[in-house]
């Protein structure tokens, strides 16, 4: 199989991660990394992974730092969830005919809060033979191209629901904290109001969603309420009383003329009973797809964006969604 | 969206569903079809499918007879279930730059039986840019592209195992007869064993997904064995005795070395209870997955056939594998 020369962007749990299981991979070669952290900056890869055979790779400060030593093919980005600052980032990338995975959220489908930045880079990806992606589990897979997968044996499809129930007690710190656990009711309300809590990029696997079943929404609604803890919860980082939050309960629709033809429920709370992803598809043959204990998010985040790569390069250029690539699969660590 | 010329070759019971369907789509075009039996020759399309406005389109004895009156862009293939025969009915049509779809179920994975064929055949398509692929429900997406899909949010994997349950008794008569109804067990033993009887297309199952997760396999074994009626069964095409061959019990494994790394499991049977199709991925994370009911097979292999065309004419120039698709995806009738 030919090397693939792979650079990390972003060095956050998910980003060190993502270079573990690259470095098990027999067609990935890891150059380098970039951090804007002052501590992290200069020093070598291994010392941030403990892995030996990375001790050459250091960590750089801008891409452009990188760049001059080492010209990658391909970057994997960890590094937020903001389609408009991603696609800024990738933009100096993309013009060097650099190819990017990424677990930022909204760039599962980017048209939907910047077409126009969407536009601009795929033009740039074009121009340039260079492939871009957004990917991850939730968004990525569970609740929007699972559901659409299995639309491939379906004659007619009227709707799609599909539901995903996440104990958060076995979840990273961040995730513990991003669903708002050990504060009231109130806060949280005001905290999603204000985006600093909550689960990002659901309206994009609701618009992901119509786009591959052709369907032209009106609109797409969202909401989050609270999960309230029904008894006093310990976890590894949280200790939260009976009466606070304990996660979320997110909602996010998509209608035409009031109807709505895509439903995704999502609970991600501490100490979740019965953790599952289903699917329902509302069609000919109908199905109902479930995943007993769910797609542990964390772990499959990191597998998700490691698997997408050799799929990208095989993808024609340009600023491409998930769907456009071909089938998901492992890809062997041997 | 542009619209595609389809030819339909084949015009059995799937070749008609087929038809049906993808007259409803508003991408394609139907300009004719190919069969062989007298009986249909020079008929029109409306009298085979009862859609007027496939009046004009009309049923030649040949491809080369069909091409004289119209140049199709893509074939849809529902004539038979071996690979080196497809590959030959479906050279003159690469040769010209049409691209085929196709239910034969060797093709899912034309090297496991016809490697030199295979070559050939991608060769012709790379030549003339066309494209061919076999698809299906099963072979083609239950028990082998679905299973490669979920491994999408794998880490590492150790082993795979699906199990399909069909209740036969809803199914079309030829299944019904496929899987050994009313014959006795010995005779379903013999009749297996001559190739008379039993699921095609399960080794290709078992290839693709080796094939996908990198996985060279010492030895693909295969057993079918009688499910035994324990109760006398009439169904609208067959009455079975307590006692004789109601189904089948086909088993199909992959190895390395002795240790078991694919198993797939399939029953169809006259009267089965609890129909379902099943996914266990050993691995990082492990995934259980279980579809309600099952896939029902009939009406969503023609799915999967007319989904397919648009994916295919966005893969490279090849003898493609539905895993090198983009995603599958229902396609709008609308």
């Amino acid at each position: 199989m030919n090397q693939i020369k792979i650079a990390q962007f972003g060095l956050g749990p998910i980003g060190v991660e993502s270079l573990k299981l690259v470095a098990s991979k027999p067609w990935a070669t890891i150059v380098g990394a970039v951090d804007i952290d002052p501590d992290k900056i200069g020093k070598s890869l291994a010392e941030i992974t403990g892995i030996e055979k990375l001790a050459d790779c250091k960590i750089y400060p801008t891409f452009e730092h990188l760049w001059e030593q080492h010209q990658p093919q391909v970057v994997l980005h960890t590094a937020g969830s903001k389609a408009k600052e991603a696609i800024d980032q990738m933009a100096p990338m993309a013009k060097l005919g650099v190819s990017v995975a990424s677990t930022c959220e909204e760039l599962l489908y980017p048209s939907h809060r910047a077409p126009a930045e969407a536009k601009l880079i795929d033009d740039i990806c074009c121009r340039h033979d260079a492939r871009i992606v957004g990917t991850g589990v939730n968004p990525g897979f569970v609740m929007d191209v699972m559901p659409v997968f299995l639309t491939g044996v379906c004659r007619s499809v009227k709707r799609i629901h599909s539901e995903r129930v996440v104990n958060a007690s076995t979840r990273r710190m961040p995730l513990q904290k991003k669903i708002g656990s050990g504060i009231t009711p109130d806060e949280f309300r005001r905290m999603f109001q204000e985006g600093k809590l909550g689960h990002a990029g659901f309206q994009e696997s609701v618009a992901l969603i119509a786009h591959c079943m052709g369907w032209k929404l009106d609109e797409i609604t969202e909401t989050c309420e609270p999960m309230v803890a029904d008894h006093d919860i310990k976890t590894d980082f949280f200790e939260v009383s009976k009466g606070l939050a304990c996660g979320l309960h997110q909602r996010c629709e998509g209608k035409i003329k009031g109807e709505s033809k895509i439903e995704l429920d999502l609970k991600m709370y501490l100490d979740a009973e019965d953790p599952k992803d289903t699917v329902h598809i509302e069609g000919d043959p109908p199905l109902s797809m479930q995943i007993l204990g769910g797609v542990e998010g964390d772990r499959a985040t990191v597998a998700a964006l490691v698997n997408a790569v050799p799929r990208l390069l095989r993808a024609p250029a340009g600023l491409r969604l998930m769907t456009e690539l071909p089938v998901p699969s492992w890809t062997n660590n041997e």
